[in-house]
């Protein structure tokens, strides 16, 4: 039978999004002595709700449920926990690169960003709020996540989000405005601030069926060339998209003179290397020898020929 | 033998600080694909190395030695990890928190802020990722500490930091400026903004050795108190103490118009509330049944009549 790939997200979606919503409830979750304070919750619960294509829970739970060998359940807390830390910890990256000291941004999912909204101190706080609830999702008291798993889940997102990865791929991006880089510095770049995270996606929700070495390591490769893929599309569409498609502004790349792949090797040979790592992708995920990879062939998919 | 507390200060101040600088070296941890790049690393060791009581590593390593029942020794690499993660913690909080949109400090620890020294994106950056790297300590991949520690200590570290801790005091200080607090609200946001992690620190050093359920509970109760205790000085010295001793801008709360309980219930209540919190962390240590807590008691004592 043909995977159809809307109905399978539009599932998923709801699962990602009632639990995110749970997490950012105004109630203290179990075993909190206090109820978070209210100014606080309202900019997180801005940040994250109501918004947001959730590429990286759907990469958790395709992979969960690709090495799994079926769909996830409310039962699986493991993979659901994962793809909301991971939605956690690419929101608060959004809310502190926006601020005025970063990228200067004031419109993101086509709403004022965070800074906007609840001012300077309010971004950074419920920024370095959501990073922190990522972990605390992660480690539930209750008993329903393995130990093991809760360890390996937040090895394997901290190394993603720190300075081996997302923080030090944006430092290197500050660092870099302005300069010519090679493209192999470029890769190097984009593989610690956006690929990082989306290779981590795939590698927490396979942790979470506990895969064996091979599939382990060909899902590794395949979240490697998504990850990438993912960045040579924004840059192009940095190019060729309008402000109200993106639901951010449009051509700030080029205007903030920012390296990108566009401007080292143009838009067509851009759009090829996208097309070839596409295909390293679906390489990677046959390699696996899993059988049903269909969500993730059709993730992938969608990631290189996304409009927005 | 009558307990000696500043030789087991510098022993184990040692052991700390090797313990940072390693973690906070140029050089790719163990297991990651790439180094750091060098910018924020330099912002990291500049906001962690050299400087700072070290408190809650200490409290860390008082707690686990007093469960345990023996000194901690090189090859203890959870309570040592445990003791690096919370101030890590610690240290990410300071960056921020001096940042122009919250307290807007020049001055730490004798040192310009990060903000000073980095600019202000890269502060944002190093505090960001000082976060992240907590839980990379936290979480080794070398079969060094037992993956059911490893996830109660980032459970607890968490639950310390975030939007019912550390991250939601701050929120509730911020919105009480020029407020006036009753005493309980005062205790309340100071057991989250610096409680809970003094807390955490001890809590997270006991179950490095996995107390008895009435030790752990106890504990947790010598925790709060002297949690509680830190604020009270910390009030009494920012009135009392001036800018050199402190290292820090002495009278910026009073200046700031901030809620202290110096304000709120005068220089000598608050020093006699210190005092009876004091008895209350000692009564709390004799509950736990532990033989051997002079290290704990010794540091309570010097919160109490520390200086700065």
């Amino acid at each position: 039978m043909a995977f159809s790939l809307q109905p399978w997200i539009s599932q998923h979606l709801q699962q990602v999004e009632s639990a995110l919503s749970q997490w950012l409830g105004p109630h203290a979750p179990p075993g909190s002595a206090w109820p978070a304070p209210e100014d606080l919750n309202s900019a997180m619960r801005y940040a994250v709700l109501d918004g947001g294509k959730r590429l990286r829970p759907l990469l958790v739970l395709a992979a969960f449920e690709a090495v799994q060998g079926r769909p996830a359940t409310a039962s699986d807390q493991a993979p659901l926990r994962a793809a909301c830390a991971v939605e956690l910890i690419h929101a608060y990256s959004l809310v502190h690169d926006d601020m005025p000291c970063m990228d200067n941004d004031v419109l993101r999912r086509g709403k004022p960003t965070v800074h906007v909204q609840f001012g300077q101190a309010g971004a950074l706080l419920a920024g370095d709020a959501l990073q922190t609830l990522a972990f605390e999702v992660l480690t539930p008291l209750d008993g329903s996540v393995d130990p093991a798993v809760q360890a390996r889940l937040c090895g394997l997102l901290a190394r993603a989000s720190g300075r081996v990865g997302m923080a030090g791929g944006q430092a290197i991006d500050l660092a870099s405005v302005g300069r010519s880089l090679t493209e192999d510095s470029l890769r190097h770049m984009h593989q610690l601030k956006t690929g990082a995270l989306l290779q981590a996606s795939v590698m927490m929700g396979a942790a979470c069926a506990q895969p064996a070495a091979h599939a382990a390591q060909a899902l590794e490769a395949f979240g490697q060339a998504i990850g990438l893929a993912f960045q040579v599309v924004d840059d192009v569409l940095d190019v060729t998209a309008d402000s109200a498609t993106l639901g951010k502004t449009a051509g700030k790349d080029a205007d903030n003179d920012k390296p990108t792949y566009v401007a080292l090797m143009g838009l067509e040979r851009s759009r090829a290397y996208a097309a070839a790592l596409a295909e390293q992708a679906h390489a990677a995920l046959r390699e696996t020898g899993l059988p049903d990879t269909a969500a993730l062939v059709a993730l992938a998919d969608m990631v290189i020929h996304r409009v927005h």
